[in-house]
């Protein structure tokens, strides 16, 4: 079990891409305008992929036009102060193939939120991740 | 009650205000090496500032040192489908003056991990914040 300085287990990426799809939303990091945004979404694998669904003229939809862009899952319990997060970096696009459409199409992804006709693919070039529990 | 596109909620910079320290867990989003990077942090409020602690040497203090960064909260229920989410995007710097890490010290932010023995300060310039709740 490798530890980083502050003591916290560094997963493996076997580990993260385990734990990705084990909560129902992510949070996208992306830039908007040259600034910092983030925004939570309920997403779900296509084999490696992160497939989020967005509207086609959100701000969401244009600043992760073949974009880098990141996206963090997490689960911590405040009282135990224990939990994990994974950050997968990679790069976004709009699917637009009929073909890759039709297979988005039938995953289980209902958006939350109306208007949401358009598929975001995040392929992950880079997963890390990291485990804190406290000493017993 | 004004809603945005997508039919979410937006909740005004009072109700942000409100919402953001009720969960104690936030996610600063930053750049890491022209990279969008992102961190879970435990976190409390200075009046209106997010303060979060991290250790000296850190990839986090070194990235949001005189940085713009964004820090998001969010509490969804998967079930219902419904929740919120606050962004601020705002300032970040390194106290170092000693009377306000005097008073930084007595706030009640415990570190989960060992080594955290810096304050990050983010003066918000901007709160936003979305409700989503599924039609009755």
């Amino acid at each position: 079990m490798k530890l980083d300085s502050a003591g916290l287990q560094v997963l493996t990426h076997e580990e993260c891409m385990r734990l990705l799809p084990s909560r129902p939303i992510g949070r996208i990091v992306f830039t908007d305008r040259a600034l910092p945004a983030v925004q939570p979404v309920n997403f779900c694998l296509d084999e490696q992929d992160i497939v989020i669904r967005t509207a086609a003229g959100s701000k969401l939809a244009a600043a992760t036009r073949h974009a880098v862009v990141a996206f963090e899952v997490d689960d911590f319990d405040p009282e135990a102060r224990s939990g994990w997060s994974v950050t997968v970096v990679g790069y976004a696009r709009v699917a637009d193939d009929p073909a890759e459409l039709a297979r988005l199409e039938s995953l289980p992804l209902t958006p939350w939120a109306r208007g949401r006709d358009h598929f975001i693919v995040i392929t992950a070039v880079e997963a890390t991740g990291r485990r804190i529990q406290q000493p017993t």
